[in-house]
C-alpha cells in the first residue's frame, strides 16, 4: 500500500499547519502576510521538503498553485511538475452525502483509523460549502479535531475563490501534491452542490456515498444518477436504536443497486452499515476499497480510469478556458443575454443567434 | 389539444413524402436532383405551404434545413423564422429503449391510434441508426408501413451527417418544423448512442422508456442515470405467456422509481404494461402523458422547461462552436493528441498542458 517509507518529520508545526488549514477565516491583512512568507522559499527547496513529507511545506506548495498571482502560479506549476514522478501512489476516494448524513464524522473516524494503522492520510475538500472547514457558522475550528491533530493526517479545506471548474483544477493539483508528500490515501469530500458530484467521481478511484436509514427517501436532494456514480453506499449512524432499520435500509440498497448499472467496470457496488460513534463497519470500509483496488488491478481498469481522467481533465480545461474567453470579451454577457430574450420571444432562431454571436 | 384545424390537404402525395422519407439510400445524382428541385421554390411560398399542412413542402424545408449548402441553410432558416410563432404546439415525446425493446412496433401502433383519433403525429429519430429507417440491411422500407401512409402521420428518418451535435440540431428544428405544419404530437426516437439520450431528454416534454420483461436486466446496455431521466417506464410486449411476466416487472420498476429522483418536478415517473400487438395499454399510456401535461401546466414546469430547454439548444451550439473551431485549425488535433501523451508520461502538467495550447 504505503510506498513512501517516511514518515513526517514536521509534528512539531502541527499548529502551523492548522493556521493553515484554516486561514479562510483570518483577515485580509493576515492572509497576505501568511502568503507573503510562503515566497521566499526557492522553487527547488519547496520540491524537496514536499518530497521529504513536511507537512508545512506541502501547504505552502498548495497555497501556490492556488494563487492568482502570475508569479505564484509559474512557481506553483513547477513544483508540481518537479513533483509529477512522485505522484500516482495512492488509492483516491470519494466521499458524497446527504447534508446531516455526518461525513466529516466518518471522515474523522475512518482517517483516524487508518492513521492509526500507519497510513498516510490527506483529506481535501472540493467545495466551499463542505464541512471540512466547519462552516462559517462555527468559525474556523475543523470538526475533525482528533484526526487534524495526526501527525499522519493532513487536512485542507477547499479553496474558497473562483468557480467550480476552477475548485475542481485546484483540488485534482492539490491531491497530486499530497501524493508526492507521500500520503498514500487520499479522501476527497463533495457536499454535492451542483455538477461537484460528477467532478469528484473524474478525480477518485472509488466513489462512496453516505446516506442515513430509509433508503430513497433521503435522496430527493442529491444529484440525479448518483446511485449509477458509486461504487458503495455506506448506511451511517447505524448504532443503537436506529441499527436493526440501518441493516434493512443496507438490504434495501443491495437490492437497487443490482438492478443499476456498475460506475466501475466488473465491480458490482455494494452497502454497508457503519457507525463512527460505535466504530463499527468502518475496517469493512476499507477491507470494500481494497477488495475494489485487487478488482480493478486485474482487469486494467484502475490505471486505465486514471489515464481517461486525466485526458478528460485536459479536455475539460481546453473546454472552459475557449468559454471563459469567450464571455471575457467586452459586451459578450450582454449580447448573449439580449440573444436569449429574442430567442424566448421567437423573434430570432437559435441557428441565426449563434451567426449573429461569430459572424459579427 | 389540437389547435391546427386544417386536415393535411396532400394525401395524393404520399408515395412523394415515402421518397422524401427514404432518399438515403438512393444515389447522389438522384438525391442531388431531388434537392435542386427544392431550390426552385420561393421562401415565403415555401413557409405557406408547410403552414398550409403540405407534407411535400415540409419534406422540402426540412431539407432545406439539412443541407450544407451555404443558400439552402439560409432559405432554411428563413423558413424557420417565419414560421416560429407557430411553432410550439405540440406534445413533446421522447422514446428510446433497449435493443429488441420493440420501439418502432410500438410507435407503429402508438402512433396509428393518435392519427386515428384525428391527431396529426410526426416521428422523428435522433440518431442515424435508430429504426425509423428500417436500417441499411433492410434497405429502404420503413417498418412503419401503416402509419407512413396515414394521412395524418409524417415520418422523417433522421439526418445522416454530421456529428450528433449536429443531427440534435437538425432534429429540433425538423421538430419545430413539424408543429409549424401543424402536428400536434410529435414522437423523437433514439436507440441510445452516446449522450443521445441526454438530447432527447432536452428535446421533449415527455421521456419515455420502452423496456422488456425482468427488470433491471437488460438495462445494462443502457446510458447510466437512464432512470431518472424518464417520466415513465413501458414493459412491452405485454402479452400471452409473457403478460404475468410483464406485470410483475412493472411492479417492480414502479417500486424502483419511487426511490430515485423525479425527472420532472412533481411527478412522480410511473410504469405500464403494453402490447403492440394485442394493442393493449397504448390508451393508459396517451392518457399518462395527458396526466403529466395537466401536473406540468398547474406548476407552470411545462412552458419554464421549454424555456430552459432553448437556452440549453444556445448555449451548447456555441460551446459546440467554440469547440469546433478551436479543433478546426491546422495542426490542432495532432498538438492536442501531443500533449496528451506528454500528459500521460508525466512530462507535463494539466495547466501547462493548456498554457501550452492558448500561449503558443
Amino acid at each position: 500500500m504505503k510506498n513512501n517509507t517516511h514518515l513526517p518529520d514536521d509534528s512539531a508545526l502541527n499548529v502551523m499547519d492548522g493556521i493553515a488549514s484554516s486561514h479562510d477565516g483570518m483577515s485580509a491583512t493576515v492572509r497576505k502576510r501568511f502568503v507573503k512568507k510562503d515566497r521566499t522559499i526557492p522553487v527547488e527547496e519547496l520540491t524537496e521538503k514536499i518530497s521529504n513529507g513536511s507537512r508545512l511545506h506541502l501547504a505552502k506548495g498548495i497555497t501556490l498553485l492556488e494563487s492568482i498571482t502570475p508569479a505564484d502560479k509559474i512557481a506553483g506549476q513547477q513544483v508540481l511538475l518537479n513533483l509529477l514522478p512522485k505522484t500516482g501512489n495512492s488509492i483516491r476516494i470519494g466521499i458524497t452525502g446527504v447534508p446531516g448524513a455526518g461525513k466529516s464524522t466518518f471522515i474523522e473516524a475512518f482517517g483516524l483509523m487508518l492513521a492509526n494503522a500507519g497510513h498516510h492520510v490527506a483529506v481535501l475538500a472540493i467545495d466551499p460549502s463542505s464541512t471540512i472547514t466547519g462552516g462559517s457558522i462555527l468559525g474556523d475550528k475543523t470538526r475533525m479535531e482528533e484526526l487534524a491533530r495526526h501527525p499522519g493526517a493532513f487536512i485542507r479545506p477547499s479553496p474558497t475563490a473562483g468557480t467550480l471548474g476552477g475548485v475542481h483544477k485546484k483540488s485534482r493539483e492539490t491531491m497530486l501534491l499530497c501524493e508526492a508528500a507521500g500520503y498514500d490515501v487520499i479522501l476527497i469530500e463533495t457536499v454535492g452542490v451542483g455538477q461537484s458530484e460528477t467532478v469528484v467521481r473524474g478525480m477518485v478511484d472509488f466513489f462512496m456515498l453516505l446516506v442515513l436509514t430509509g433508503a430513497g427517501d433521503e435522496l430527493q436532494g442529491m444529484k440525479k444518477g448518483i446511485m449509477e456514480l458509486v461504487d458503495g453506499i455506506i448506511v451511517h449512524k447505524a448504532d443503537g436504536d436506529n441499527l436493526k432499520l440501518a441493516k434493512k435500509t443496507v438490504r434495501e440498497y443491495r437490492q437497487l443497486l443490482h438492478f443499476l448499472q456498475p460506475a466501475s467496470l466488473g465491480w458490482t457496488p455494494t452497502s454497508l452499515p457503519v457507525s463512527s460513534i460505535k466504530l463499527t463497519g468502518l475496517e469493512e470500509v476499507w477491507e470494500t476499497v481494497l477488495a475494489f483496488k485487487a478488482t480493478m488491478d486485474t482487469n486494467t481498469f484502475w490505471a486505465e480510469r486514471r489515464q481517461s481522467q486525466t485526458k478528460d481533465w485536459f479536455r475539460s480545461m481546453i473546454n472552459d478556458r475557449l468559454i471563459d474567453t469567450f464571455f471575457a470579451e467586452p459586451g459578450r454577457k450582454e449580447q448573449v443575454a439580449e440573444l436569449e430574450q429574442a430567442l424566448l420571444k421567437g423573434d430570432i432562431t437559435v441557428a441565426g443567434a449563434v451567426e449573429r454571436l461569430f459572424l459579427g
